[in-house]
């Protein structure tokens, strides 16, 4: 029974920071070889961040990302680590294009390296604009233990590379990921990488990134399953992590041939390389397999949330947010999110009262800030609304609108004096049927709600006040900002419901009809109204301008808009007629 | 020697509009019947226009797509033109997935179908995440002449399904395309057809969209080769035609084996489809081959712009367009292009003059509204501005940022008021170094010279003003704003080159770093100065997040932003170090 213990560092990478992720790298391996690892694991295209889009395609890029891999085999070498085995995702190129690769470093050097075979092209995946698929195996033996690699998607295909590893022979598969976060998603990896394992006969290590990304969030939640589909280990999710995981492995387990040094297995070429093929003498396991519990299904997304914003800022070189404080629940919301991501102190709220504001606007936007501890300034916008009014004679809709932009304005204004990223706070139902005001409430350059909807919101609030009262603290959004009938407050009396349907029938149908993906005929048969249908989905298929121009936020859905679900401006078709 | 009049249907379809499309393939084949064509050819997926996107992946889409083009063939025979084979792009779905497809319609039926081979990936092409490929192709013998098929992309494959349509023997092929415009690319499309009729040995009929679609624009241009690689015929660029060419076909010329119903050339599975075995009795030749001057290359920009506009406003139901006159460059040339697009009375201009606009940008604005005879308002923006600065002690960035804004905020409070589509005046020189404030000049539907460099800007306006003048029309550009040296008016004295190298080296560089994709060595390699190279690619490399939230505006190059360049926002990845 060879033993290997194994490390998987599931690290937050930033896209495009060859060096500074190559530093992470060697930190990571530092502590993995504090730890007495043999061999650490670290993400899909850990060294260039992923995704790199169009990058990918400029040569200057590919060609230090390529130096970049060599020089990290040294600069871990001359750590003192160069004996621990380093798998490690990168992005490379060669005379057909550029290819999504890994390689596994040893001793400074690079011992071996593998391309992706199968490029992901949906949802929001690109990945045969950027990558050429790769057509060989590697199959490495390290203290007598045979390691297969695999890439994210290689690990989805039934028979794919996962099966020819298999028929080769192979202990163990190391499989580096760049798995973007979805509600419940650990749900489906755990049983696919279960079936993976079956079929190669071997335990499997399932290394996932982890942090905010753009409109990405990776959740981390790396895991290890053994030959029989048993989890042994599992990380938690949203944070950096070492999962450090002893293996004893089975003598010779594998059906393969191991005598063969290359061969053709279902269409692909397999190389052998061996770095040590005497087994490990026998030593103490000391590492308990770690067993992170799932998070709820509320502290998933909440979160998911509080990293996107978190590594948005961040990695973008901001210190501080910006919002309006209408409130609202959105607002609210936001606010507690930003507070989490970034501390109290680093949370700027502006409430911007117009004529129309009822009183409980401004005292709820009060309490908020009382309740956070955060920054809180007001800000009438009644003498700038009416110099718009007065000079164009506004009226009706431009009437309602140049408040909302009144106030994007400010937050803009404040933004360039002081320096703070500016959070728009739109829902996915909002966005959706394009209630909102463009250059308005839209104003920002990150929207964390943007994948939830409007009775989400409500639940994430409720559940985040029960976690504060849980753990003794105040809770952090005031309770009449979730009880109350929301408001944009543009003109008297004004409710949401009076443009809408009631929220709870409306993201029912959003979820069919945008999630879903069911057609008219469809809803109907699922019990919808007509007449709802008909005017939900045409408010849903003209939306698309003001969906393209709001600023990014965390994809936290299989049909997140933009990002999942890409339509033209200029569409005439409507599903109903 | 049998004859054949064919007809290449080059029309304007919307995507989406079903029903709107169908009926100009009916009409347009009422036209092509009328000149005595036996074949009609349209573009490619001109039944549901191009590109669809995601509505590729809607079920409902698809069905509806199926069953357009059935109700196509029936609505064809019942206006009387069954006797006419039509052969015409449209949007099909199997079990294996949704197919870029072309379908031939006779006598009131779809009497074959093939799908797109080679699916394009790169660029403004996703299509590899729509469509599956085909594996068949489908020769149809109408009155003794066998139509090969072939749609867009497959017809640049060297030895792809051109060529095996050759082995297999045709003596005509028909090619449907949505070749998007870019600058000079009919150098490139002829000389490749040329090489496919040498490869097959017969004619090839090249059919090509026109108008504009969101940020591409399709240039018509439609075209015939005969086999030995001659220009026989083409219709102009930008505007609908249909171009009538009859055809003297040699007996029998191909080299392919005439007597298989049925065979598999190049791993591709060929399918015979007779119509009609007999030859037309031999008829007079009517049509003379019409053959349209290629358009300057000034000429053929502005036609691509200001179709692009005409489309975008006329696609998405606006009848008119409203824009800041500042008494620069940008401004006067796109409201002239806006007038060419849609007539004077359908543009709005309006002056915002600041405390900090000079004498001659109030009096450029009024000049070039009276040379356009377009509609002109002036409203200044101290008021509003002030109201600003003074409840939030605005300076420095943040006073500047402001009067841009209030500008956009009364722009789009206008269009609130009176329906007019606001356009942004932003040009490429400025989206690239992110010289623009966002929601303020960055405000609009629709940016019609985000893809002209500046020093196209003012070239496009010389050439314009020269045109009118050869036809004895005013010039419609103030020739002050021409030769004024550009400046944002934001504080006192302010000029462009405050900020920017001197545009003609900006552009010059932008060209190579965008443009060429060239690196940092390669760059200096080439000339540039390394201060000016880093200071450029450094502003280049940060305004990712600016320019995505442009507005979107007609691509004219192979580089333009958006639509051809997809970089993440988070991006720490710089060329210069």
């Amino acid at each position: 029974m060879p033993q290997l213990r194994i490390a998987l560092a599931q690290v937050n990478t930033t896209v495009g920071d060859l060096s500074g992720n190559s530093d992470l790298v060697v930190e990571w391996t530092r502590r993995a070889a504090s730890d007495g690892a043999h061999v650490v694991l670290f993400p899909e295209m850990a060294l260039p961040g992923y995704p790199v889009e169009d990058l990918a395609l400029r040569g200057a890029f590919t060609e230090a990302s390529r130096a970049a891999v060599t020089e990290l085999a040294t600069a871990i070498a001359d750590a003192g680590h160069g004996d621990v085995c380093v798998v490690v995702g990168y992005l490379d190129a060669d005379d057909v294009g550029p290819r999504n690769a890994v390689a596994a470093l040893y001793r400074g050097e690079v011992v071996a390296t593998q391309y992706k075979h199968h490029l992901p092209n949906y949802g929001v995946f690109d990945e045969r604009r950027y990558f050429e698929p790769g057509t060989t195996l590697t199959v490495l033996r390290t203290h007598g233990v045979d390691l297969g690699l695999a890439i994210c998607e290689d690990l989805w295909q039934e028979g794919g590379p996962v099966a020819a590893l298999g028929a080769f022979g192979v202990d163990l598969v190391l499989a580096l990921n760049a798995s973007p976060y979805e509600r419940a998603k650990s749900d489906v990896r755990v049983p696919l990488v279960t079936r993976r394992a079956a079929e190669v006969k071997a335990p499997v290590a399932y290394a996932n990134l982890v942090g905010g990304q753009d409109d990405l969030v990776f959740d981390g939640g790396s895991f290890v399953v053994d030959a029989d589909g048993v989890l042994l280990a599992r990380a938690p999710q949203f944070a950096e992590h070492l999962l450090v995981v002893d293996l004893d492995l089975p003598e010779r387990r594998g059906t393969g041939d191991r005598s063969r040094g290359e061969a053709r297995v279902e269409g692909l070429a397999v190389r052998r390389r061996v770095l040590s093929d005497v087994p490990l003498d026998p030593y103490p396991v000391t590492y308990r397999p770690e067993l992170a519990e799932p998070l709820s299904d509320e502290a998933e997304i909440w979160s998911a949330l509080v990293m996107a914003l978190q590594d948005y800022v961040r990695k973008n070189n901001f210190r501080s947010v910006l919002l309006g404080f209408s409130g609202g629940i959105d607002s609210a919301v936001v606010a507690a999110l930003a507070a989490d991501a970034l501390g109290s102190d680093a949370v700027y709220g502006v409430s911007m009262p117009s004529k129309y504001s009822s009183a409980h606007s401004r005292s709820d936007a009060a309490e908020l800030a009382r309740r956070l501890g955060c920054h809180f300034r007001v800000e009438p916008v009644e003498n700038i609304v009416a110099a718009y009014v007065d000079q164009l004679q506004l009226e009706g809709v431009a009437e309602e609108n140049i408040q909302a932009r009144v106030r994007g304005m400010m937050l803009m204004a404040l933004s360039n004096m002081e320096g703070h990223l500016v959070l728009a706070t739109g829902n996915k139902t909002e966005l959706a049927v394009g209630y909102s005001t463009i250059y308005g409430d839209a104003v920002g350059g990150f929207a964390p709600i943007k994948d939830v909807f409007k009775t989400q919101v409500w639940e994430l609030a409720r559940w985040r006040n029960a976690e504060a009262e849980k753990r003794g603290e105040t809770p952090p959004i005031p309770p009449n900002s979730i009880t109350k009938p929301p408001s944009a407050e543009l003109r008297p009396g004004q409710l949401d419901t009076d443009s809408l349907p009631d929220y709870a029938l409306l993201d029912e149908l959003l979820e069919n009809y945008v999630g879903g993906d069911r057609g008219f005929a469809d809803l109907l048969a699922a019990g919808f109204d007509a007449e709802t249908v008909d005017r939900v989905v045409r408010m849903v298929d003209r939306a698309e301008y003001k969906r393209r121009q709001y600023p990014p936020g965390p994809k936290i859905t299989f049909k997140a808009f933009g990002r999942d679900r890409r339509l033209p401006l200029t569409n005439a078709w409507h599903e109903v007629h």
